[in-house]
């Protein structure tokens, strides 16, 4: 593991991509994203505004293409997913927002965010219009079942956040704790957006337990990984501030494993950064320095890498297809970010 | 009309109260409480503790009421209200706990507000919960028509959040702008609330529409005196402080007539106060002074005095029941609060 987090110091290219998924829905996410541009319109030309500059800023849209790709794998050929991934996208988006108030963050994905153009109060508000949106794109679908997994998500999110809020600054926080905060906040999603696609297809039962199964395997990963690269990307990559979580009080597996390997002098480090919040220059970097001492940026690596298996044997209980490969290639690319 | 705001202040006992609607209502809205607790339960102690405080607080649930009772005036029999009711009060709750963070408000209903004992983050995120949970309830429910109206509303409301934030401090905000954002920010859930209750006992489309109307126009009246209130209560009447739109430069009735009647030199100090924020002590004494001269309070009053006839008119095509006559009850108690 220590030479993978060195493979990755040394910049090889990564291997997997997103191009083969991006190729294979080129024309659903046209649609996707012409719906987006057309449900975030209002006459109150402050939404378009602001909700565009983060929807526009890109990011992966690997959620909705989760929706679209398992739709696809699950054989079906309408246009119901379409609205949905859509739907799943403002979800994803409204939670964006809110998280940006929460974590008062200046930057994502190299840009500056809502909070920090428009200020707390629009950012808080265009997140209610776009989460209201999402529902009204599902009322229109019309399927109960897939209202029923979004609504619960949502829900399951919300409650995930608070309990990111609530754990903050504890160092107390157990590793079971974390990862509670991570399969709420990041893995639902997710797992909803994967699941979805088995419901549109009207598949059985047991493929939407393993659309869900390798949807929530992959957030998990995904966030493992997003943690990671807190503490040891170059900032260019990351398209944030490295040490935003740091400078948060967040209790995130690098320093809940650190906390466990360390001896009294450096609990006290932690308790005196990360639960009192009293910061210094050299802080940050003394941080990554006691991850690497005790191989829990690595560890966090193979922790994501367990998941992703676990998501590629979800998978394969689906006959090969261009979509199987190309969602096998999503596992990978989650998890090479951080080699 | 003078006469009507000198009457107010007087004191004379109101006449109208919610108490023969909440007696017609006493066991539905007892399960409609018992399900709100239920629903707001969550591992994450912090979500019921912040929610619960908010919820118990009380108010007057008059939302979930217009829901309870439109059923009952459209002759409806079954459960199905009770969950929808609740739902109404959970999307109400939600804009509440996100409407403080906006305003950084620290009173509500006489009590110190969620984001003043818990901070803003918390607020943003149990809102979040209560607005899932509301889409829950309605999921389970699985009338797609009453996942219609009520997610429409939502966006509208939050639409119309965010343009009361453009319009503030803005002088130049006309009446009828004024009158668009407390459409969509109050008289839209009123509107819903009651139009659910023609919903869920099946009854015809101008039924419907009479209570969307009946509830619309309520919901503006009720506005009006709330923003007529913020000038004229008693504190220990009103539950917030006096003054709060004034200190947050929102620009309402009262103050955009009383823009439309003053000289250059009032509109000065409507600039100064509300458009660059710069407000002294006395100031707030000054505006009200401005207002009673040029009867804009009463104005306020009267305007809300002709939605409420408006609302009452709707009413009427119903057929004469225990439950028209305490809707009918509500809209003077809720005029009455003006007097």
């Amino acid at each position: 593991m220590a030479v993978a987090v060195h493979a990755r110091e040394e910049k090889s290219p990564p291997k997997a991509s997103l191009d083969r998924l991006s190729a294979l829905l080129q024309d659903d996410m046209k649609r996707v994203n012409a719906l987006i541009l057309e449900r975030m319109r209002s006459p109150v030309a402050l939404i378009p505004q602001l909700a565009g500059h983060i929807i526009a800023a890109g990011g992966k849209r690997l959620r909705p293409m989760l929706t679209l790709a398992t739709s696809r794998l699950c054989g079906y050929r309408g246009d119901r997913h379409v609205a949905l991934a859509a739907a799943v996208e403002f979800i994803h988006t409204a939670t964006l927002l809110h998280d940006d108030v929460v974590d008062d963050s200046n930057l994502r994905r190299g840009l500056a965010t809502a909070n920090a153009v428009w200020g707390n109060k629009a950012s808080v508000l265009v997140g209610d219009f776009l989460f209201s949106r999402a529902f009204e794109l599902m009322v229109e679908d019309g399927a109960l079942p897939v209202l029923s997994i979004l609504s619960r998500a949502s829900a399951v999110i919300a409650e995930g956040e608070v309990l990111q809020l609530v754990t903050s600054n504890d160092v107390a926080t157990t590793e079971a704790a974390y990862l509670e905060v991570i399969n709420a906040k990041t893995a639902q999603l997710f797992a909803a957006a994967s699941r979805i696609g088995a419901v549109v297809a009207a598949r059985s039962a047991v493929e939407e337990e393993a659309l869900e199964s390798f949807g929530r395997n992959l957030g998990i990963a995904f966030q493992l990984i997003d943690d990671m690269l807190d503490y040891s990307a170059q900032q260019s990559e990351l398209g944030k501030s490295v040490g935003d979580d740091f400078r948060d009080g967040k209790i995130t597996l690098p320093v809940v494993l650190a906390l466990r390997a360390g001896d009294e002098r450096e609990r006290e480090f932690w308790r005196r950064t990360l639960e009192e919040s009293e910061q210094h220059d050299g802080d940050l970097e003394q941080a990554i320095e006691l991850m690497r001492r005790h191989g829990t940026l690595a560890a966090t690596l193979e922790r994501a890498r367990e998941y992703g298996a676990a998501a590629r044997r979800a998978l394969a209980t689906f006959r090969d297809s261009p979509e199987r490969q190309a969602l096998d290639e999503v596992i990978e690319f989650c998890l090479e970010r951080g080699y």
